[in-house]
């Protein structure tokens, strides 16, 4: 069905191109205009994050920084592939994310934090552009990629967010892969527990859970945003929270406007920082809304609610999205965010600190 | 501290009144004009819902009528008083959210419906449109008013959701009142849930829950959003979610922008419906998102949203919401919504039906 269509595709390009040469020049129509570009070329691209917070260029030892860019590397490679092969943007999004969630290096499956209770509360959640279809998962222990799980819950369940056990049962059901929970444990994670805890002057102490002269990043969710060639925009994000997390705290990456967007009309994003922020400023919804009804571009609109709302609230991280004409921003009012890119033109792109 | 505000207040209506009276005569700023009008008089007003849903005219016995009328009146009363006295918005949303919610009549605390497993899970969140500070819980099975423990979330706590058991600890530490699980039981809860199983055909099948046949109402989650003289605008939500949920399935009453959302300089609104759309649309950030920067009014945009883009994703509900000029919108696309308000003249109204 799909080769099909793209065969159609292929032998309407050119016929139209000409057809529609003249009309781009003689007509000021803007709808028309935008539907030539639209036939002659869709920009396929896609972005991926791993955590916005506060590393410093030096802190970490060469080796570990290219451990970093070598799995973001990986990632960003084997979503584009997909995308590039034709297929879908969803398809992209979880290969990427699966990626970045069995590596130890970043918060996310395998490498979550701990909780306050030494235990891993898992959150995702996937957007999908066309029909703003969504699925989203909560505080799971045995799901080892928590982003299949958050599709399986928009595919096959008639609702968006599950949360905790009933979300592990529905898990079962799905035969969506379960892990032990010490699946989770790493000696990294533990550390960071301690010494967060180390720090913690009374339960309440919002300090407690952001000290930002820890030398070790608190934001390591992860996500992954894609157009494919059929114009499609998909958004999935996938995270372990926040160090030290009591009470079930959910945070934004699970929380649909907030973590996660996706709309085909205005962009994509997945967001990465302080989640309470995020939600509370429904981030991801207000950069497409921005664009959507105050016809800002993305770049304005990322800029304008990471450089300035979320700090002017109190809080800290970045977003990654692309907009439908296939542009890419990654955004962050942090020291670093783990990121990569593979654009429009083909131009990839691996970072970790401010260019 | 809040009467001797109140007391200079009353001092400097009459003075600026007259030395603002050329002012507003003589020049065209607008800003100048705006800022008279709010010294002169802060509007305030509320408005609640006890959920939309497809009750028909006649469906009824006119003593249950009755019932719900006079609970929806003894609550928009309560809170109005409290900003009439010139309380806060806050307390105004709490405690007519409170009086909704130890009525068996709605679904909500006391008469919250029955998950799949015969047992309750409660959502709730506030939110404050001064500085958007948010708190809110889902899950949680013995807490009797849920909207006190999002406002605890909100105050007491670094983190804005919690869930389940962890939320019900943080409960206990925050002394909010627990009850046995068996408080919520209510025959009528059960007979429904019993009738939606016995319409049940397969567990993924979403018609299972929403059977528009039922003489039941789906979605009689509450809410409330009140304007107070110093200009705050506070929404609140409260729900047992929808009869025969599963998997700890999360709705809209629990997202900040999705079921619940303020924000001092557009609006304040409280949703109720099937919560899968109205987290897909991100409800209520949408409508205030298209006041700001759409430019709409609050009217129009509610408008948009309940009557055209929820029913074409195939959703339905309505929601209730105060704009910062004191104007009350109750929309919704349901065959009713139980609702009342008292607007910024001291009218109140009280309604089940269309009108």
């Amino acid at each position: 069905m799909f080769k099909l269509r793209y065969y159609l595709f292929s032998l309407l390009v050119p016929a139209l191109f000409f057809a529609c040469q003249e009309n781009t020049n003689s007509s000021q129509s803007e709808s028309k205009t935008t539907q030539t570009k639209e036939i002659e070329e869709q920009p396929y691209a896609i972005v991926i994050h791993g955590g916005a917070g506060a590393m410093q260029r030096g802190m970490m030892s060469d080796s570990l920084e290219n451990a970093y860019k070598a799995t973001l590397e990986k990632a960003i490679k084997t979503g584009y592939k997909v995308i590039e092969d034709g297929g879908e943007a969803i398809d992209a999004v979880t290969s990427a994310i699966n990626i970045l969630e069995d590596s130890p290096l970043f918060n996310a499956g395998k490498g979550a934090v701990l909780t306050h209770d030494g235990t891993n509360e898992l959150d995702a959640s996937i957007m999908v552009g066309k029909n703003k279809d969504a699925g989203a998962i909560a505080g799971v222990k045995r799901v080892k990629n928590p982003i299949l799980l958050a599709k399986a819950v928009m595919e096959n369940s008639p609702h968006v967010l599950l949360s905790g056990a009933g979300a592990e049962e529905f898990a079962e059901e799905q035969e969506i892969e379960l892990v032990d929970p010490s699946y989770f444990y790493t000696e990294e994670r533990k550390r960071a527990l301690d010494k967060v805890q180390q720090n913690e002057v009374t339960p309440n102490n919002s300090s407690a859970f952001v000290d930002m002269d820890l030398s070790d990043y608190k934001f390591g969710t992860v996500g992954c945003v894609a157009l494919d060639k059929d114009g499609n925009i998909v958004a999935g994000t996938s995270t372990g929270g926040m160090t030290n997390k009591r009470w079930n705290r959910i945070g934004d990456s699970p929380i649909i406007g907030a973590g996660t967007y996706a709309d085909n009309e205005t962009c994509g994003i997945s967001a990465t920082g302080w989640g309470e922020f995020f939600i509370r400023g429904v981030v991801a919804h207000d950069i497409a809304a921005r664009m959507r009804y105050g016809k800002a571009s993305l770049a304005d609109a990322a800029k304008e609610v990471i450089q300035k709302n979320i700090p002017e609230m109190g809080g800290d991280g970045g977003i990654i999205a692309i907009d439908k004409e296939g542009n890419i921003v990654m955004e962050f009012n942090t020291d670093g965010m783990f990121r990569a890119s593979i654009d429009k033109n083909g131009e990839m792109q691996v970072a970790i600190y401010e260019e």
